[in-house]
């Protein structure tokens, strides 16, 4: 069994990892911290895992992190690139959920987190967990940077066009909505049901830190810097992120046979049928990204809707499936729970 | 007092006529018919009527609507064409709040209605009631063709830009976001709060009635056609449409004094401060449209944010307000309440 | 026109208090109070006012109070308690929506609110603000202690029984339900949309604040102490109170009737044909408290459920209502808007 | 593999039961039929099965059915009655997910449900599949009765008390709550999210089908006829149950030491500590049943909290720890899940 570690576990993105883990074949919970609710026995805190989580709480602690063999740090931006290094460098494999290393440039992540960072010579090896993009970097890498959610909503939908260059990508757009769990589990005004619930807003639209993210990994692939304009949304549920694309096509091709044979081989992806409709309670629990692709009469644009649970393949689940790469394990292990519908 | 009738009372565009009709200064609701629900009293189908209204749905019959002074069709598409020249010929007025007198064009009405039209000689002459449109026609007009809920919010939205040649006409992409609502009171599996409730989703995203409306108001005012992308998409909520909007600038301006200026004098469109975030939640049951501007670092678009309630501003608000026009009330006439919150 | 004051203007049951004053015909919103708000107008920090109140936010200032004929407390409790004293001094009259003033035993407010009561001697001569129960009382009172929502929902439903003796006092079980704006508008996490929406919990099962105040209201009926078993449950809703009430009976009459004739004359009880289903949203937004009466076959208990908007008959609404009666005016002033129904 | 068929596969406990048997470790799903969508691919019809499951619906087929070793009816009440028989007879074991076979007293049955029971003879020997109660009857029965999902909720919260003598079985009072997934998939109006989200209320208060068989089953185990109200809720959410239940204490004991020793053995009874406030959300996708007990100051009741998921413990996940039971299979084989949190 691998020995894994979690770092932050009393917000969303840390609950949903330890259920699963707790129910992962190959793995084994070894520690859960926090440093605020060290001490509470862990199924106490969230009722839900009665019965299933035997550990307790402890206060964040390297020693004991280093007898981990991975450790998913589930911690707000800023935590993990100051404690990562040691652990690094005692062998212990990272995955990090939070930003701290997703954005390659420096100067752009002091811009859009506010503070420098920690260390930019640990930066530079970190992996951008993306499996679809980067698969074999993965299963090597000591530290993968876990992509954010809406990223993963987005990028999955425009990888195969940009990768072909068979759109104009200086005029992509994205609208993206999300639960109100992508806000997290802090205490805020804003995020209570009585300020959300019934209410459909934009949120982030003169800036959005997922924007930089984005159009790193699309320019990337395109060879080139790519121009994005990327909206999100706050959608009175829990949990979904749903993007819907546009992109004005340069060169025609059969579409669907593109995505189709793009994805072919990937667990986690599934291209619906041409013009299907996802809906993101499909994906919800589950690790899987939804991808239908649509045309409108006497529009230029290609329209791609793409569906994930935020907090499975936008969080928790991809830093599942990345730790089952990095340890040579199943890609599904521990991920193919079915969504619960209604 | 204003003599009016509406004609299909059971559904929400039909209650809510109700309850705006009941609170008005100036109306007396003197017919409420319903086929199905004929001799049932109002107050006993809808309870938050209860001492409000003391009529019972009665059979439509034009002889009695006759005696109206202005009749609401709030009915299914279809119904009024057939219903309509009768009661205009005997000098009744008539606001229609579904589908049939929106198009000008008889071949595009049947391609997205799927049948010919009853009466194109008429069609020629309806008025189409976007109030900041064409408020001096509908002052005199005998029938007023309510615009569709989304085509309000996008609309108004655009009608700044598109006015003033400001932005390519060609590359406009409209996202907008509908509570359950808008998909009306029929009794269907997929409106099931079991089914849309905690999910998200894109739906007419290959191409919904709403679009060939759209791109007829806005190629009007431009002037030549527009090309429009605009996909559709449930939010689980009740009420509210949010229309985030993305045109590309082609001349650059204060957009801000733009709006402000282009909407000083309208009682029902409030453009916020740049960059703030309309909720729908601040509109509901009020026929305000509220609206903001951004810009994006990078981004050759501007950003527009629009939101009303679908059932007032995008639906009975509207209409009552085409009323007041009509009949020479003022404008706020039983449109001045204040949207609950939370 | 009545100057009121409103003091604490950020929580819901400001928010609300605000918009029904706002559209008040014989009132006047003077000054409403935030300490950490002093400075903002009151529309920016809740935009649904936009256009309606033209207010800021200012610092308590009982110099600035004792310019108001009238002025609402809608504060924690523990704040009117140490302030109400000198405004009564001034000739300000006084109407209380937090718990200072509800509870006549100081021992038992203690008890519940955890610390001494700071002017039991104005206690004293406080009047509960129940007008189904007091009206006359209120119409002279200098200090009105609004009542609880709970107390609202579930003395209405037991008072006609209760004050006849039909029904056994020491068995009497009040299962009642509320929206989460009920717990107010702290930043707290248990409230976060995240945490309550799609799920349904019982909290307080084992003592409730509000118990000793529907004692109290229900003791002071019967003549002697009733015994009460009071159970409240949060709903995955913004608004709404719903009390399923279950009485023994003790001596069989038309109690249809008796509800009928009890609250014919209340302008805010409206008491539904015998076996109706009252839903709370047929209340929302509305100071009506709606009843119905069933009885299962072979039980020995009386089934009475009783709705409000926890906010409006249950807090602020029920505040103006005794602003009203204080004041001589019309008591359904400011209080006859229809429910939004959907 | 055990080799199971569903008659009744596209509503809402059709889809759990698929969902939770195509995960199962010693099942086969074999057929799903539905007369309106035969040869429809069942993850088309709902997508969330995409990938996990292969089957088309089929045609409603006793000689194909035949070919299974257990068959669930996830059917309207009144088709299994008339269907079953014949499976009987050539050794097909049943579980009947609807009513058909709860009530053993046929007045009683055509009283609740309208028609004539179609096969007393097999009512005989029908087992009333609460495990809790039942299971060793269940091991070896042909033909299972699932119990209703307040029946669930409310027996197992009783039974402790109720099977020791230790309270007033005259005086029982079960007030329940469900999410809507309990009425059903349906096309009615009264179920559309926008009739029933933000809202809250009693139905059928006056009698519901569910008394019947709650008290049968109580009275069973109490030797006497037991007297209960009984009156259930509609929560604007999808799943989940919660009863809330007064029960008058005759004598003493430590009812906690008693809930625990009673339940201590069963796999899905989860007693939490003395004074907890179970979540309906932390049982939901699973098939546990979360209790927790409470006292209040001065009253004469213990009040008991119980909640289920309603298409789990409810419905499906008790059908299947039914199967387990009647295979000789491990209990909670396929029924391990942890419940999604948030």
């Amino acid at each position: 069994m691998l020995k894994v570690g979690i770092v932050g576990g009393t917000g969303y993105t840390g609950v949903e990892l330890i259920r699963l883990l707790a129910g992962h074949p190959f793995a084994s919970l070894e520690v859960i911290t926090s440093r605020g609710e060290a001490g509470t026995p862990v199924d106490q805190y969230f009722p839900n895992l009665r019965g299933k989580v035997d550990l307790a709480f402890t206060e964040p602690d390297n020693q004991v992190l280093k007898g981990c063999d991975i450790v998913f740090f589930a911690t707000p931006n800023g935590i993990a690139m100051r404690q990562v290094p040691e652990l690094l460098d005692s062998g212990v494999r990272v995955v990090d959920l939070a930003a701290d290393f997703r954005l390659k440039d420096t100067a752009t992540w002091k811009h859009w987190y506010g503070e420098d960072h920690a260390c930019p010579e640990i930066l530079a090896e970190a992996v951008y967990g993306l499996p679809e993009l980067n698969r074999e970097a993965i299963r090597t890498a000591r530290l993968v940077a876990n992509p954010g959610c809406y990223p993963t909503a987005v990028q999955l939908g425009f990888l195969p066009l940009v990768s072909r260059g068979l759109v104009d990508t200086q005029r992509l757009v994205a609208d993206a909505k999300s639960g109100v769990s992508g806000a997290g589990r802090g205490a805020k005004v804003a995020n209570l049901l009585c300020e959300v619930t019934e209410s459909f807003k934009a949120y982030g639209a003169s800036g959005h830190r997922h924007l930089p993210e984005i159009k790193q990994g699309l320019s990337g692939v395109a060879g080139h810097a790519v121009g994005l304009t990327f909206v999100p949304h706050l959608v009175p549920m829990i949990r979904g992120i749903e993007a819907t694309l546009y992109a004005e096509i340069t060169e025609e091709t059969d579409f669907q046979a593109l995505f189709e044979s793009f994805y072919a081989d990937e667990p986690f992806v599934d291209v619906m049928p041409f013009g299907s409709l996802p809906e993101t309670r499909t994906v919800k629990g589950t690790n899987v990204c939804r991808i239908a692709l649509h045309r409108q009469p006497e529009s230029r644009h290609l329209v791609i809707v793409s569906v994930i649970d935020n907090l499975v393949k936008g969080a928790a689940g991809q830093a599942v499936h990345n730790m089952n790469l990095m340890a040579g394990l199943p890609e599904t292990a521990g991920l193919d729970s079915i969504a619960i519908l209604p």
